[in-house]
């Protein structure tokens, strides 16, 4: 078995998808959390300055979406042809265009914008994106694509509770009661569940 | 052959790349320019209310990445096996993600917002992505990865002079000259220039 690691903060986020995936795959990893104290001093030691990272044998990998897609397709998690898979891409990146959206005000500096631009989006792009979401969810069985379970529902399901507090609602899970189903699917098989009840916990 | 429409504005930007890859793979297209007045109103007959499209037979697809990913699988473009696709991926990522650091800042409305920002930018983030650019192809024979010729080589090509417009510098290839090099590899490809040739002209 490869020696393989994860570097991320202490965050469930763009990480946690991957160490799930990990789990999925019967893959043993070493999970490292960098202090965000700690992280512009580590940042020279990552491919392109961000975690996470992957190092597998010592080979460093970054870019979340890259490696969950990795993962996935190595764990038999994506399509079956191109066809499936760039149905499966079209939806990762949707609902990471949302993800990023949210996190976009979050690194906002200056109060005033960020508040006028969370404004903004809390009446226009949020409930787009969220609408959106659910009607895809409702059309695959309760996951992002090809109506079965994918490594998109892993990234989704990672930053879910991130995006909760991007978006500032505690209640997402009620107001579209079909999110519960990608999360309730993913936490729940044996291996990640193993791998979740062990791990640091972390609201985010 | 099946029928293909590209809807995208009258740019190259996140667009030129697919209309390339298709006259690459000698797939003909209808070569749709959504004039920026008129958006609005098509809007919503988009997947997630964003443009670039791609219709095949009839069926609409969305999210630029995702399109060119699956026409550089169909076109043998892409990796031979999945390691050689997440280098792919990861330098595809590493590419988008200059070029959005760019575009958040063009679509800030705030003048003064938007000057801060682009300061900021120019002082720490560009210099480090360009450098890294040419780190990466420099060590590729010129090609973002695997040392040939990829899809993502044609996301680059396609947004390299909407990226010199958000950059605000028009002398990127004589500052780098390295990225010289996948530009006049895409553009000469016979198929490709006759699709440049014969296309509406942007400059960026």
């Amino acid at each position: 078995m490869p020696k393989v690691s994860v570097y991320y903060f202490q965050l469930k986020s763009l990480g946690e998808s991957l160490r799930m995936l990990l789990a999925y795959g019967g893959q043993e990893f070493e999970d490292i959390r960098i202090e965000f104290a700690n992280f512009s001093e580590f940042k020279p030691e990552t491919p392109f300055g961000q975690l996470p990272m992957l190092v597998i044998d010592g080979k460093k990998y970054a870019q979340s979406s890259a490696i969950a897609r990795y993962l996935g397709r190595k764990y038999g998690l994506a399509g079956k042809d191109i066809e499936e898979d760039f149905e499966i891409d079209q939806r990762l990146y949707f609902s990471i265009n949302m993800f990023t959206a949210g996190s976009a005000i979050m690194y906002e500096k200056d109060e005033a914008v960020r508040e006028k631009k969370f404004a903004e989006l809390a009446k226009t792009k949020f409930p787009f994106y969220l609408q959106k979401l659910e009607e895809i969810l409702t059309k695959n069985n309760g996951f992002l694509a090809l109506g079965r379970l994918t490594w998109a529902d892993f990234v989704f399901v990672g930053y879910f509770d991130c995006l909760k507090m991007l978006l500032r609602t505690s209640d997402l899970e009620e107001k579209y009661p079909i999110f519960k189903k990608p999360i309730e699917t993913v936490v729940n098989i044996p291996k990640v569940k193993a791998f979740i009840d062990s791990a640091p916990k972390s609201e985010i």
